[in-house]
């Protein structure tokens, strides 16, 4: 494709790819689009080995790594430390958590694992701190206005800074907070989301910040003719998540794989119960524990839920892959509503490829509806 | 624009334009659209009178109706009268409306009025035997599988018969049925509206029926590049509604086009507070008091539900165009996340004429993308 985002970044097809795994990222960067990896989960020490290895692996072709640093979340400002925020979980929430997993013939464990803080924004600079030791291209930062000190570290490198944003109001503020690229992200998307659809969001931001920055369409994107109408929109090009999960390349856990290759676009529900922010994911006893309703239980803010869950659900999976029936009803993974259309497990290579396909052949659509 | 279905419905440009409105479904029909005339809240005799209207306004040209008969309501196969119906309306539901309207500063009605049945499918068939004398090029069911006499009328006399569709499942079960014609509908969508976004049920529903009938991409739709985006994606054409609401023709309420303009796509809501079944709307005091939560009540089944709240509801409008600020913040109105985009009064005619020219610059935008 010929496109001025295209120039930017050095690539052929403005197709991002989001991935928490390092062999998505490079087979996506080496078929021509770009890659992503999700790096909050990781240790400093950890991320720089996996960007070491997508270093080698594609030989100077551009990537990126995105950072989840919220700019909102209990206990900004206090200096918590992992246990002191532990302490803010009530305990009718543990325990609810461990009726939920009896109710499912889990035996809560012993001794309580309580998460990470990774959500709490404290880690973000360690990270940020690494991925500058490596040659990524992009710096991407999940939910909010980026802090400062990301937007200070791309203005100082070189390198553009993106944000993902549900609203039109949000993309405002994060050009005017000086970010450099705007993924403007529908309701559908797996994982952190708002209200609003990728087919009105994404004109909605594209007429609120007129041309000041490229905008990237995200939110149920996982095929070339859905990228091909965005593009038609005004979008830069897409940024794309769930799609990779199902590729060979990725390591989701050959269960999940089985559940999105079988699943319907209405299998997933937006839920506040992973991380106490709304996020997209398959559907599951788990989130229906987590609904709005009478029996249902407002989730605690960022990072407590997080903190309270991860170490569960990741039991729950593991539990679940090897045929646990209750684990399996619990289990759950952030994904869009574009799983219903996702339903082979390839090669992330052939997916570029089948993107680009179809992409051509929206375009062909398009220009034969034309007059004349 | 050339194509197939332009061709078949005897149009220049494949907007489909839902109204209740005859001087819309007229004024789009003119300008080279589809207008669509709602026919579900006439008496037959008053039916009768629009369409003979529209007949002398477009000499010819075509339009169609659409009624709502659903495939499943309260007391179907039952022959209940109105009064038997409303006798299933809980006192406590009454109660409810009633501490609401208080709650507003407005005294109930001593005697209460229940709304007519007309979502119970009981009406359906006498409106459309009104219909079939006039010269109509369209035949649209908005809610589930049209019943078999709808289907029937329409072939025996040549005319397609469209449905609405939410998910693809139920877009395979209306073409079994004998459809010609699906609108796959985004949650997005003003009005009846399903889980799934529009960007994903148009190519799951597209996928599903393999072609064996034209699909409409409907939802959110509001401008001529989000179509564009959708006939790349292989949608026949664009099917809308509440872009026709803030139209100089539409007779929606002053205070009403005013909430409306002043919206974003955030300000609406899916409730099933409403008509019973889920559908889209401005949020307001009345929409929150519908939310499934602690306080919340499960809305009553089609027709109960409209027919307890479409009175009041439209008191609440009268009273909110006199300038009550109690019924100001009940008020609500069936619209889409498009509002977010609908920013202006325009002429019907105007609409369409910016749709057609922001199609072209989509296109062009689409074409430009490809390389050489």
């Amino acid at each position: 494709m010929s496109s001025a985002l295209c120039d930017q970044f050095g690539i052929d097809f403005p197709l991002f790819a989001f991935s928490h795994c390092r062999d998505v990222v490079a087979a996506v960067t080496n078929a021509g689009g770009f890659g992503v990896l999700g790096a909050t989960a990781y240790s400093p020490s950890q991320l720089d080995r996996e960007l070491a290895w997508i270093d080698d692996a594609v030989g100077g072709k551009p990537y990126g790594v995105d950072l989840i640093v919220p700019a909102k979340f209990e206990g900004k400002g206090e200096k918590l430390s992992g246990s002191d925020l532990a302490a803010r979980i009530p305990q009718s929430y543990r325990d609810l958590v461990d009726d939920l997993l009896r109710a499912h013939d889990i035996e809560p464990e012993p001794e309580r694992r309580i998460g990470g803080a990774s959500l709490s924004g404290n880690t973000g600079r360690e990270l940020l701190d690494v991925a500058l030791t490596h040659p990524v291209k992009l710096i991407a930062n999940a939910l909010g206005v980026p802090p400062d000190y990301m937007i200070e570290a791309g203005k100082e490198r070189g390198i553009p800074v993106a944000a993902l944003v549900g609203a039109k109001e949000h993309a405002v503020k994060q050009v005017a907070a000086g970010v450099d690229l705007i993924v403007a992200q529908g309701t559908e998307a797996g994982g952190h989301c708002g209200e609003v659809s990728t087919l009105v969001v994404v004109p909605e931001v594209l007429e609120a910040i007129d041309g000041a920055v490229p905008v990237l369409a995200a939110g149920g994107i996982v095929t070339g003719r859905q990228m091909a109408g965005m593009v038609a929109m005004g979008a830069a090009g897409a940024w794309t998540g769930s799609v990779w999960l199902t590729t060979e390349e990725a390591e989701t856990a050959p269960h999940t794989v089985a559940k999105m290759l079988a699943a319907s676009s209405r299998d997933t529900v937006r839920s506040a119960g992973r991380t106490g922010k709304p996020s997209r994911q398959l559907k599951s006893e788990w989130t229906d524990a987590w609904l709005p309703s009478a029996e249902g239980h407002q989730p605690l803010p960022l990072p407590l839920q997080s903190m309270l869950c991860e170490p569960v659900i990741r039991r729950v999976d593991v539990l679940a892959a090897q045929g646990h029936q209750g684990a399996q009803a619990l289990a759950t993974y952030f994904v869009g509503q574009g799983v219903g259309l996702m339903n082979k497990v390839k090669p992330a290579r052939e997916v570029v490829r089948e993107f680009i396909e179809d992409y051509l052949a929206a375009a062909d659509r398009l220009s034969n509806s034309l007059p004349g």
